[in-house]
């Protein structure tokens, strides 16, 4: 039974690349088959509830634009109509997965266990909403940066309360996330850092978020929920310094607190880019450091200092990200999550779908020229190429730790080592690129 | 014996802050006592050798401006002629430390041989100059960057053998090091990066670099050398992307190779913001992490996106990294080395005098006004009351991981715990920052 | 009679540089006299009323954290408590101006004639209070962006009628300003400006936003209004792209549409440095312009890419706005506005008396700093003399248009002119400022 | 006859799309008619002599990289062997222009008689070169900032001696773009800016630079050159602030000094970006503003802070870029210029291949792509559609400024104007976009 909210609207079809109709998809055919697996199951698609459902279109000098039939949604009917809406969209797209924080979804209630209450409720709608639609969820997340009473931090609070508050927020949307079966769990510290070292004591607050994601990561165990815990990093916005700044600074704050082999990260597209990387670079990292785990599939404006969380549309990008997720043998619990908003001046249910079916679209173009580069292999064969004198003997010696420093200097003197530098071919590599984007 | 250089210039004079003498000391006496120890104890000035002595004033756009009587430097008469006028500036100054590249100094040879030959000679020099001047070394570092042989990387080259070059200049390096007395190592990745993710392994690399700085931690070691091996951490430039990114990257870097407690950083000012940080940022959390070192005093244009290396003039901002410096204990081998070059178009010897001056002076300033702070305590006690509630035995357990996340949630919830967030006073605390400086 | 909303706090006063009196002033005296004129007449501090009395606290990702009793301010009676509270505090802080939006001071209404009727009995409420307690009106302006019918543009939307109500609309205010004495009238395009240029017409925008001012400026003459028009450069945020991106850009603007000489310039530091430029260039440029004429004082966030509205805090920094405005005549209509807002972890009223006294002290540090400067002219006396050729004959004729091309290159041939650098001698200058900060 | 630099590689050869030969166009097929119009003629394509045949793979951090047969280039013999390589490329690739300084083309001689000489003996070298082949030159340009006597501004230098060094020097480049027939003529004020507002007077540099390019004018005029005078913004890089700042700064410019129709503007992508706009948003700026002459063609790395120059790979966005060319009607005696430059590992004569048909190839697809968008006008109908409002006869009048603000006023209290916004529609632009690229 359709809400009416998108019209007339159903299933949105694939109608290959010469199709101008705006609502059918011309590269996302969720059935194709590419490299032996299902387009559907490489890109793992997932609707943010977020920023589809629950955003009004305010931005720091304007008031809402959006005028959704749900909104406030301070009531659980309102939240209802919003679950039907949503469920009605990833349906008509098609899209495998959702992801939620427990604000999006719940009103929000007078204290803890009113929110708990709501949670509940809501849960037991949504798992009905999965079961009629199929649509399963990609992850679950707690909102701990929203409330005033974070302001100054969740895990990282200077008040124990906050953390405790926080803490026992977690464990409800843990729970909510493993009732509803979802395949990861995130953190997004969005309040996880500081607005000035003058009131901060950073040391203190590293011991309070080791400790808060340990917690987190033992009762996981405990309950038996087998997905990721998966921390999202973003450098700054809202805190002037978020501590989970990239994908190189969680993985050291993983390490000092003995939870590499337990918490993968969730790279967002916008927040590699706040922090001086390209996509590409942090999903390789890593992937490097064995901690990859999925991805919020988003574009930043480059001429704005700020996340501005737009869909994708260039597909040269999205390539490469692509290439670099098959290149380190695809998702395994992860997916691809549309954290994107609307710009505030697309106002209309369709704005809606055109956003996604023009990211759709655009990731599995990108998906799919990413797979041909992959099996052509002519980059893959040029990187091996140009490290192969590692293979040599004595440079095996002298990285597996057989050379002193001493006997290095003496080898280079007595040889006369003089290297002489070969061409990186940079532009023909980018070349090679442009035959498959 | 002058050289004429600096005309008729001897001994800078600390003269007071009322001083209009522009080859005078305002604010710097190396003697006045601080928290009780002498300022030069606390600054541990240095200057730096290539910006001052080494560089000729060139830019992307433009050619030399700067015609000193020792360029280009490249016979060993003109190698000691340059270190007669450098050790006549850091007398003048009355700088107790420098810091050099071993190409700063000697001429560059033909081949690793003639280079290390080229340095024992001028390391000889260097030497006599030291123990005629009392100056002495901070830290010696190999240039690894400048050269075409290292274009596309030193220890993280495709090529064993540059790998191989490089350790072997290393080794010459920390000899010279060593011999010379130095306070401390420093390695810079100058081109220990990527400019493009096609042609690069990155988990490779990594690998390299780890087992080139565990070679370097080796033959330290081994040659009872008891400086500090310090890395230098830098986002980008003049690759694209620099593996010793920031502080945060040099810890996960040196956990992974188990070197944490082996080696420490040498923080820029300009590095920092580069990599979108605060220097007194990642002073802080260089000490948080326990591997905070040294720092390259410098500044750069907010205005410009890449590393200006300007002299800092900023009071108020040299302050917090000092006030950063003093409450997390001072330096010990580390120091503060003006990391710093003139502005191509001030050409004068003179030039060089009051920028030095400049920026001791504004060193100096920052200092006492840090330590006043410090000493008055009101911004310590501040924190401290901000955090006291995590001294209740509650919030300690949480803490201490003696309460689980359920367990945490049922005192919440029956409890009825509902934080009230309180102001973090920044605007107060920034007035109480400039009472002092 | 207080409103009890700051406690017990009356006056502000001068207590000077050694006081600890957080609730007091150590750099602004009133009436002290700098350069012949009271600093009060120098600085012509004014509060904005829409950082400290409308804004709740939110961000984008976070709501209100404020509280205050007069939120939500959508009755006449609460606007009124907001005024009554503002006004305290302008008294308390001794300023002698205060500047608003219509939306700041009055209800919003359903429609453009409830917003004139709810604006005009707030204005007769304005009126009474600044002839109770003298202070006055440094410029007023219209809210063109909040809302949502706004969210394509005012002037430069594409619908007419958009236009129409926001000319309307700033009529309204311009009648306030006026009846209210204010010494200028401000406009800042908040949506004057683009997303996307897919959806916009470049030239078409251009000719309204023309258009618009000009209609603006006839209506002020009409009225006999004779404060001064000032445009508020900014160059993104809210939109991709804002039209009035900075001082060069509103000067072509005015020049196209023949109002250079009646519109001037309020410069704010936060969006100078946004466009990539330091605060005191824009000063300077548009005093070079001829279209200098008021500022919003606050600071950006260095590691930020956003507007973060702070306020001021970097005396240095300060000083050198000051000096430029002093060395180009200081102030006529124009005044110091503090368009900075709280940290929103700054929830405390008395918050909200450090930051202005911080800012204001700040400021009055700076201008004498610069003052000082002026008045010791060693930095005018440089420029000068590093200008001075150009007042030989010859080179007057030259830039005088008395020399063509071919007559130029005849002289430079015949001559041999081959000019020798001289020393900019940054380093110096930069120290000689520091002698007064 | 082979110069033999690029080994046996003769003519490069359109191939389509499906090719795989690295030395093939797949995209570039000069004779393919789009818009009733060739390629060749459309894309007007050009090469930089400067970055192709002059860089020696320099950056800030590193020496040469690249080891050329001609460099260094300082006689007479080695610029006529650089020529030779040079037009040999231009044949291969069947670049229709080529673009170049003085100093790119002739060896620095003594003094300006000395560089005169040498300007005019390669001059008649390259026309004979011109003769032979058929390429011909699309601009001529000075290099006034590379020689230490710019260092602080050329035009704008506090030395007459160096304004006058300048003209002279620019007239000798204006008589060699004359004798060439190069169809405009450009320039680039590389050091017209400041490093400090310490050492500089704003007003009295903008009138030197205003006289100047007077003086170019007039000498335009006088000799009957018939070629455009392009000026070619910049934002920052070299100096700190550049007054060529972007479109909107020289458009104020030239207005100021009455040149608004005798100047237009060459637009550089990453000046573009360095300046906060798109390329696009340049483009169209200049369109609107009447000045839009030609585009030099590269990209910069988004990650990184400065000009970059490298060669444009990103179809989608080089189509945006041609789609804003073509709506204005296309270039006139402009055109494409790669100011690209290999990286400084690409070592090897075919890397300048590579590099450069990849260009060509990018632009060819983006400007087919473009073709095709404008043809279908699906863009065109819906912005015209958008503003179709402005064509009633009320929204006319308030154009034209036939009602006043009181008129305005008045029409919308009486009729109750309250516009409803309507979607902006940027994801569905967005998706319609990519049907084409």
């Amino acid at each position: 039974m359709s809400t009416g909210f998108f019209g007339d609207v159903t299933k949105i079809k694939y109608e290959g690349p010469d199709s101008t109709n705006p609502l059918a998809f011309r590269h996302y055919n969720p059935d194709e088959v590419v490299m032996g697996k299902r387009l559907e199951d490489h890109l793992r698609f997932a609707v943010a509830y977020w920023h589809s459902f629950a955003w009004t279109g305010t931005d720091p000098f304007g008031g809402d634009t959006f005028q959704r039939p749900w909104f406030p949604a301070d009531t659980m009917e309102l939240a209802k109509q919003k679950a039907d809406v949503a469920f009605e969209m990833f349906s008509a797209l098609g899209v495998p997965f959702y992801c939620f924080h427990d604000q999006d979804v719940r009103p929000e209630g007078a204290n803890f266990a009113e929110n708990t209450r709501n949670l509940e409720e809501i849960v037991d709608y949504l798992a009905a909403k999965q079961e009629a639609t199929g649509v399963k969820l990609l992850w679950g997340t707690a909102n701990l940066f929203s409330n005033r009473r974070y302001m100054a931090g969740a895990a990282t609070n200077p008040d124990p309360e906050v953390f405790a508050f926080a803490a026992a927020t977690v464990k409800t949307c843990i729970d909510a996330t493993h009732k509803l079966g979802g395949a990861n769990y995130v953190l997004w510290g969005g309040r996880e850092g500081y607005e000035t070292l003058l009131n901060t004591d950073l040391k203190r607050e590293d011991a309070q978020l080791g400790r808060f994601l340990n917690l987190v990561v033992e009762y996981k165990h405990k309950i038996g929920f087998d997905g990721t815990i998966l921390i999202e990093p973003k450098p700054q916005e809202p805190t002037k310094h978020q501590y989970d700044y990239d994908v190189a600074t969680v993985y050291g704050f993983l390490k000092r607190h003995g939870l590499e082999n337990e918490v993968k990260v969730n790279i967002e597209q916008g927040h590699a880019t706040l922090a001086g990387h390209s996509f590409e670079h942090e999903i390789e990292l890593a992937q490097a450091l064995g901690i990859f785990g999925s991805i919020d599939m988003n574009r930043n404006d480059y001429q704005s200092g700020w996340d501005t969380d737009q869909f994708p549309n260039n597909g040269p990008e999205v390539a490469l990200a692509y290439y670099a997720i098959l290149k380190g043998g695809g998702f395994t619990t992860g997916g691809t999550n549309f954290d994107a908003k609307l710009r505030r001046q697309s106002l209309d249910p369709e704005d809606l779908l055109y956003a996604h079916i023009g990211g759709m679209d655009t990731c599995a173009r990108g998906l799919k020229a990413a797979a041909k580069m992959l099996e052509d292999g002519i980059l893959t064969s040029f990187v091996e190429e140009r490290y192969k004198g590692w293979e040599q003997a004595g440079a095996k010696a002298m990285l597996g730790g057989e050379r002193s420093l001493e006997q290095i200097a003496q080898w280079v003197e007595e040889s006369d080592i003089n290297p002489e530098p070969r061409s990186g071919r940079q532009e023909y590599l980018e070349n090679v690129v442009n035959r498959y984007v």
